[in-house]
């Protein structure tokens, strides 16, 4: 609705309306305030423009939201902490969608530690409910690198992963039931912490992952654990990935659930952190592979140093591993997974690139990643592979740095389109994902919709159809 | 279409149709052939009778079906081994339904051990996939009753639970990727061997439990584990269900992912089973309340035995339990399971009895037994309460059996109703479902229909019209 336009009167009478619902202080407007920290995503490649931003406070007031905007035919774009990469929570350019942060639902409503389950509301910060089980003697495994901005009901709207997906799964499957604002401004009560309900369609499951698209999540109750007595870490070095896939294969069937993390490191990635950050210590130093192991031990820290010992010296042995170090305190544990937490902040400093959040069948990684890097050595020369990530799910962050000497700002405009065509279909071809744990928002879609099945497609749209007929929910988004 | 009716030239041209595309032998009449296998369920509550049953031999055949269905407008049922509980499998009585039988897709596909997956066709035998897993060195952990002769495809159509449920999840939790027949007889490739994947709308859980109403499930990418190095059981005895509450929280603390089996009996189920299977023993004698656990363990035998001994000596102390034996070799450990196996056929040898597959939250257990037990008792004097099940998932079978003297078949006659209204009331105001593993199918669908949110039975209604508008897939099922 640009300003001129025939309906600022509609305009204005949405806008008072979102005001009585709301309260004045909750309905911002451009002009009157500062929107970009909700209009520009955190990567920074969109920057839209919100026909206002509501900060309801409670279920009722997004249930009202949705009601006036489907009245008005107005777009709603949920967002959360603004944390996504594939710009799924931001408005477009036009000025005519809504932005509806979810921050001020931000409550632990409840907290049952027999039943391990917590029920939170969308806009809680995901450090302050891990803090909240914690508080309770419990564990919430989901964790990632934004955990401190980043909200439980964008974690749900997106499936988020992380680095404990190996032994606790992904958000969805932390996640037993959600409170949920259809696109007709109903609210569905669909809380519940039971283990076993088959009791008609899973709704849970179709709205955890729809990006905002086929509902506005408001509330969910999660899975918690016990928290483990002892966590341990340690570095092994491989001389190729098969061997790294074979040291997983060992390691699952030594330590069972025990193995709580799994990442790998290529010989870039860690040349790049010690090029950046050269004040941490790198102890096995320059290797083709290096691994980062966790074991979560419900038993203390001197089983699970008996366990690493036995685990490491069985692959030595077996030539699996070349060298291997275990943490000796938390302090090391810590340096070992800050190591591997540097790696994004070391490839900004080195530069833009292209990335690549894509999973394998971990049984396909090692062909893949041969494929792959001689193709793209082939038609991009000189180009660099900073590849790590969470082998033990298939996950890898499979990015692409300039040659050296070639300003990246140039590569990634000149080659982006022919680098990812490069890698996807490479991962299309192993049976793999073009997006692994970080969706598909605008970045992807039209990707999705090239490389999907036309019948996955197809159902899609029939549910996107069927669940919000006019479109109003994050349009543009997925479908 | 009953015989003698105008459209009998439809008919023929559809059953010759039918048999073009799968061969004579695979269409089989009624007065040719003896459908009683196909048209009767398990428990003999339905009794229907099919238009054919067909029997396809691959995905291709299956697709075929659903479009010359779809162009007759005929209504399928789809089945796989047929030992649902609810009525979901089996065609209704008029004669119009075609009972589409997956049992000649039963193929294993593939088997990845290093992506820890195998893929397997709809018509499997649980057991058969169990042992193929078994064969490549690892487990497929979803286990029940009726594993000898249900498949795949039913497990994956109803999300069926059983008995390691609380370790590794339902049907739903152990499945990566399907590959379905959509109601428009397209084919949906979803075979998927990725644990993260965000791309789009999870169809996959909504496929799962909706009990072939959205589409036909033809192939599973399911999820496996490292086998166990050894797995050991224990009985313990608690005077009441909370004290059985508080051994779980002890036991899950102590013990983490290796818990993998917590079962509690109360005291008529045992009764029942000394009085019908006197040759079982039962090394605790009679007691108010008998908790097995099962733990699976890693590292092996010696250690698995000091975590029982070291946990149930700490619950001795505690007061939480007042005995315990943990079995001294496999054939115990058997014999404890038998025990528990043992109590439904005792059940049926006490004579018939009201049935119910409740889930509750843990933690609100002993409340809603205690509640439910005493209206029970007040409104149907005599009446006995058999419970039992897994304590570790919220899940009991709260069953009812009718006062000693009173003829079981009166009982289950003229009670039924109004003792379903009591345990459903005390159900959904304690926070359960009404249906925690066994489905919805035709014996709950009136029962879903008042018990669910509005909203939700509007979503899935929604969702249905959307995937199947003709509505020929398993009609007068869940919705």
């Amino acid at each position: 609705m640009p300003s001129g336009a025939p309906n600022d009167a509609a305009r204005a009478a949405l806008i008072d309306a979102l005001r009585a619902l709301l309260g004045d202080a909750h309905v911002l407007l451009p002009g009157e305030h500062d929107l970009a920290a909700y209009e520009r995503d955190w990567r920074k490649r969109y920057a839209g423009r919100a026909l206002a931003v509501l900060r309801p406070a409670d279920t009722a007031q997004v249930a009202g939201i949705v009601k006036l905007a489907r009245a008005h035919r107005v777009p709603l774009v949920p967002q959360g902490g603004n944390t996504g990469l594939v710009g799924g929570g931001v408005p477009d350019a036009s000025g005519t969608q809504l932005l509806l942060s979810l921050q001020r639902l931000n409550r632990v409503r409840q907290m049952d530690p027999s039943n391990l389950t917590m029920t939170v509301e969308a806009g809680c910060v995901l450090q302050s409910a891990q803090q909240a089980a914690h508080a309770a003697g419990l564990l919430f495994p989901l964790s990632l690198a934004a955990e401190g901005s980043c909200t439980i009901g964008g974690n749900l709207a997106t499936n988020a992963g992380g680095t404990q997906v190996l032994r606790y799964g992904n958000a969805r499957e932390l996640c037993l039931g959600l409170e949920v604002v259809t696109a007709d401004g109903e609210i569905w009560d669909g809380l519940s912490g039971l283990r076993k309900d088959n009791t008609g369609y899973d709704l849970r499951d179709l709205f955890i992952g729809s990006e905002g698209t086929l509902g506005v999540i408001t509330a969910a109750t999660l899975k918690l654990h016990p928290q483990p007595r002892a966590r341990m870490t340690a570095l092994a070095a491989c001389d190729s990935l098969r061997h790294a896939v074979t040291l997983l294969d060992l390691t699952r069937s030594r330590c069972g659930a025990a193995l709580t993390g799994f990442e790998v490191m290529n010989a870039l990635s860690l040349a790049l952190v010690a090029k950046h950050f050269p004040q941490l210590a790198q102890p096995l130093g320059p290797r083709p592979w290096t691994v980062l192991l966790e074991l979560s031990d419900s038993e203390g820290e001197g089983h699970a140093r008996a366990q690493f010992e036995s685990l490491l010296e069985q692959a030595l042995e077996r030539g699996v591993i070349d060298d291997a170090a275990v943490a000796e305190s938390l302090a090391q544990s810590q340096a070992m997974w800050h190591l591997r937490e540097s790696i994004p902040l070391a490839q900004s400093e080195e530069g833009l690139n292209i990335k690549h959040d894509i999973s394998l069948p971990v049984s396909r990684i090692p062909d893949f990643v041969e494929r792959c890097d001689a193709l793209l050595a082939e038609r991009f020369p000189g180009s660099r592979l900073v590849d790590f990530g969470h082998l033990g799910d298939g996950n890898l962050h499979y990015n692409v740095q300039a040659p050296e000497g070639t300003p990246p700002a140039d590569f990634l405009r000149e080659r982006e389109t022919a680098v990812n065509a490069v890698v996807y279909d490479q991962v299309i071809a192993h049976g793999g994902s073009i997006s692994a744990e970080h969706g598909i928002g605008q970045l992807k879609r039209d990707e999705l919709a090239q490389r999907k099945s036309p019948v996955a497609m197809q159902l899609m749209r029939q549910i996107k159809q069927a669940l919000d007929p006019d479109g109003l929910l994050n349009p543009g988004r997925v479908v």
